[in-house]
C-alpha cells in the first residue's frame, strides 16, 4: 500500500468528530477551535521500536500505549484532552499490522474523546510512533510539578510496579504462573492513564506529574522542581497482590520505586485540602495512597517501619 | 550525554520567549495562551535519515529543514506561526552534531518567532526527527485545498526545481560546475517558507497548498480536494537561470514538475483578485507566476506553446 492510500485507510476519521475540530486529516494542516478562557497544554511523547517496545508488540497494544502515553501527561497538568498528530516511521506498509494498530487507535481515541487531527507517514527502518497531544484547561489552573511546599502529603493513585513485571514477562527474563503473567502483561499493555482523577486534581493538589520514568526518578524531578525534599515511606508503597506473590515484598518495592510506565500519578497535596481529594478520588473511582511527606530539606530519603532505608532505584533516561 | 542533560543544554529556551507561552520545556506539558476569534492550525512533518535526508546532512541545515518544512505547511493555511514540539530520535547524544543542530533550530526559531515548547529526546538506529507546529488564523480565514473553482487562475511563488538539482549534486549523481552547484545545494539545505507571503493570501487566493512532494503530485491533491482539473502551461513554469543553465530547459522543466521539496507557495486566485494579489506579493517581496488555469472538467493537462504536452513526473509518495 502507498502512503495516501494508507492514510485514507487506517488514519483518516480516527477517534470522534470533535466539534472543536474544524478541519481533521487531509490538508496541509488542521485546524481546531480556540477555547475562551482556556489555556492549550501541549505534550509530545516517542516510542522507539527496540527501545520502548519489543518487535513482535502486537499493534494494538502498542496504539493503545503509544496514546495512553500522551494522556497521561495531559492527565498529570489536569488537562481536558482535546486533538492528536501521529507521526508513524515503518518499515513497509504491512496490512496485517496496520490493521490492528489502526483498530487500537480508534478504540482508544473514542473512549478518551480525543480526535487524530494531522500526521506524517514515513518509510524507516525501526517503527517509530510520535504523538503531539492538546487539551485545555480553565485558564490558570493547570497542575505543575514546581508547587510542592514542606508539609504536602505525597499521594500517589493506583498501584505501582506491575508494568515492570509485565515487561520481565514479555522479555522472559522470569516464569510466572500464567495468571500472574497474563495480568502483569495487561498492565504494561494496557495502561489506564488517569486522565478524570487529574482534572478532579485541579484546585486541590499543589503539584502534580505521571510516573513514565519509575517512581524515584519522577518524585526526584518534582522535588527538584519545587526545590524541596521528601521522607518517602517505602512501607507505604501500593503493591498489587500480583506483584507480592511474584516476586516477594522486598523486590515488589523496588520495581514500584524503579519500575517505569505506571502512568500514575504523582501529586502533593496541602493537609488542608486533605478532605476535598478524599471526595475528589471517590468521584473519579480511583485508589490513592499516601506514601509521603514533602520536606524542606532538599533530599530524597526513604524509610521502612520508621528506620532509614537505601534503594539503588534511578528510573531510566536515554543515552546512559 | 544523557537524556535530560542534552534536553537542558540543547533543547530548553530554543526560540524567542512568546508571551503567549506560558510554560516552555521542562514540566509534563507546556501551556500555551488561547487567542480570541482565532483558530488553531496544526501540522506534523517528519524527517527520517535515508530517507529524507543523507546521513551526513549538516545539523544546522537538517534542524532548519526540518522546522522549515513544518513553517511551510502553516504558510499554506495563511498561518501565523507561533509554537512547535520536536521529538527527536538518534544512535547516541553527540555533542559534535547536537551543537550545530540545536544552533540550526534556534536561528530558524528566533526569525520566523516560534518558540520550542516541548518535545522528546530518545534512543534509536536512525535520526528521526518529528516536528509538529502550531500557529493561529483570525476564526474562517484560514486557506485550504479545496476552494478552488474553474476560471481562477493557478500560481506559484518563485522558482521550482532548484531544491531537486540540489539533491542531485549532493548524491553525485551529476557534476556542474562550482557555482552552479553551491546555489543548488543551498536550495536544498536552506529552502525559505513563505510564511508572509501565506498570510498576505488570507482573502486573495480560493485555495493554496505547498509544493513539498513536486508540483505535479502536489497540484494533484488541490485539484481533487477541490473536484475540479487544470490546464498548465508549462511553458510559464517559472525556473532558475542557474537549473536552466545545469540541465537544459526540457530537463529543468521536467524537475519543476516532479521534484519536491521546493516549499513555494501552489494556489489558485479568482481573476476579480488579480490586482490585490498584485499588491498582497509585492508587499511580501515575493515572486509569483501564473501557471495555468482552473478549468471544471476534472482532468490535469500540460500545454507548450499551445500544444498538448506530456508529463511522467508523478512526485514522491512512501511506500511506492
Amino acid at each position: 500500500m502507498k502512503e495516501f492510500d494508507i492514510i485514507h485507510r487506517y488514519f483518516e476519521n480516527v477517534g470522534p468528530r470533535r466539534k472543536d475540530v474544524i478541519l481533521g486529516v487531509g490538508d496541509d494542516c488542521a485546524i481546531v477551535q480556540s477555547r475562551i478562557e482556556h489555556q492549550i497544554v501541549v505534550s509530545c511523547d516517542t516510542l522507539v521500536e527496540g527501545t520502548h517496545f519489543v518487535a513482535d508488540m502486537p499493534g494494538e497494544a502498542l496504539a493503545h500505549k503509544a496514546v495512553v502515553a500522551n494522556l497521561s501527561d495531559l492527565a498529570s497538568m489536569g488537562a481536558i484532552p482535546s486533538w492528536l498528530t501521529l507521526a508513524i516511521v515503518m518499515p513497509e506498509g504491512d496490512e496485517a499490522w496496520l490493521e490492528p494498530f489502526s483498530n487500537g487507535l480508534k478504540s482508544v481515541c473514542d473512549y478518551y474523546h480525543v480526535q487524530l487531527i494531522g500526521g506524517d507517514t514515513c518509510k524507516g527502518d525501526q517503527v517509530t510512533l510520535s504523538i503531539t497531544i492538546a487539551g485545555y484547561v480553565p485558564t490558570g489552573t493547570a497542575l505543575t510539578r514546581s508547587g510542592a511546599r514542606p508539609g504536602d502529603n505525597i499521594y500517589v493513585t493506583g498501584n505501582l510496579g506491575d508494568s515492570a513485571l509485565g515487561l520481565q514477562c514479555i522479555l522472559g527474563e522470569h516464569e510466572f504462573d500464567a495468571d500472574v503473567t497474563a495480568q502483569a502483561i495487561k498492565a504494561h499493555y494496557y495502561p489506564s492513564p488517569r486522565v478524570h482523577a487529574g482534572q478532579l486534581l485541579r484546585g486541590i493538589a499543589s503539584a502534580c506529574l505521571d510516573i513514565s520514568d519509575g517512581l524515584a526518578s519522577d518524585l526526584g524531578h518534582l522535588l527538584s522542581s519545587s526545590k524541596v525534599g521528601a521522607l518517602l515511606d517505602v512501607g507505604a508503597l501500593p503493591l498489587s497482590d500480583n506483584l507480592v506473590k511474584a516476586v516477594g515484598e522486598d523486590n515488589a518495592r523496588e520495581m514500584a520505586l524503579a519500575g517505569g510506565e505506571d502512568y500514575e500519578l504523582l501529586f502533593t497535596v496541602p493537609r488542608s485540602e486533605s478532605a476535598a481529594l478524599d471526595m475528589a478520588m471517590s468521584e473519579a473511582g480511583v485508589r490513592y495512597t499516601c506514601i509521603g511527606q514533602v520536606m524542606s530539606s532538599p533530599e530524597l530519603t526513604y524509610e521502612l517501619d520508621g528506620k532509614r532505608w537505601h534503594s539503588e532505584a534511578k528510573g531510566y533516561q536515554h543515552f546512559e
